[in-house]
């Protein structure tokens, strides 16, 4: 028994729940589906490949491919594949890795630096757009939400 | 200019919007990775397996093929490899489409509408579980709130 009055709800909780999770479910999959759509459209690229570009651009020094794979294992990358592009296209170099001979590390070149930052602008701009309804402090306070389910979920 | 007076906030709203996106980004395919682990464990299934036979539950005279892949489309899964491993497991048949002999479309079985019963009973408590740091109220709140953001997209 729960012991604390609460507003009455029409159906179970469980329920809210369900379509609280389907709805995140929908505007995560529909502003994925924008987001590759934007970068195959104004820079022929795509978001495993823009996600390669992000997480080296945080790691000046460079990162190693077992990094990278944990980096791309969500979006379904292939890493080896992608490097091997980005490399081709010179926005990547690889480098060895000091203490490891054996392993192989990446990272960005000057033009792979200047490329990304041109794409993270326009990312950045297209969420802008896409969550303009609201402002910065609602923005804040619904990540904070969202926040709380993956704290949730490292809890239980 | 912005004439209504605003609560200071220390960066632009373009970065807490964009931490709002990675924040729903990250929670969705928390969630997401949970599910498929769920359902791997319990079911011996897998998440676009989920969504065929969620999708067949909600009508009941069956779905053409066609149909099936827009519903599949977001899961990225193979639907003809699907349908043909639900129909070996008895979970699905196929079935004459009136009107049109050249198409196929497939049902649930008795047995498929009583096994995706037990699996949709354990995914709501799975989501319960996850999102039961939000009560009805607050859970139909932020649901709200993405669907803001759906609409946002829609207008745009």
């Amino acid at each position: 028994m729960n012991t604390k009055p609460r507003p009455s709800v029409e159906e179970s909780p469980s329920k809210s729940r369900l379509r609280l999770w389907l709805r995140i479910l929908k505007t995560s999959r529909g502003i994925e589906s924008i987001l590759r759509e934007n970068l195959r459209a104004e820079f022929g690229s795509t978001l495993p490949r823009f996600d390669v570009l992000a997480a080296l651009s945080r790691h000046a020094q460079g990162l190693k491919m077992s990094q990278l794979s944990g980096v791309l294992k969500v979006s379904n990358g292939n890493v080896t594949g992608i490097v091997d592009r980005l490399v081709e296209d010179g926005l990547v170099i690889r480098v060895p890795v000091p203490g490891d001979r054996r392993a192989s590390a990446v990272r960005l070149t000057k033009n792979g630096i200047e490329q990304f930052a041109v794409q993270a602008a326009a990312h950045e701009q297209w969420i802008d757009d896409l969550l303009h309804g609201f402002d910065a402090i609602e923005a804040e306070e619904l990540a904070h939400q969202l926040d709380q389910i993956a704290q949730t979920k490292k809890d239980s």
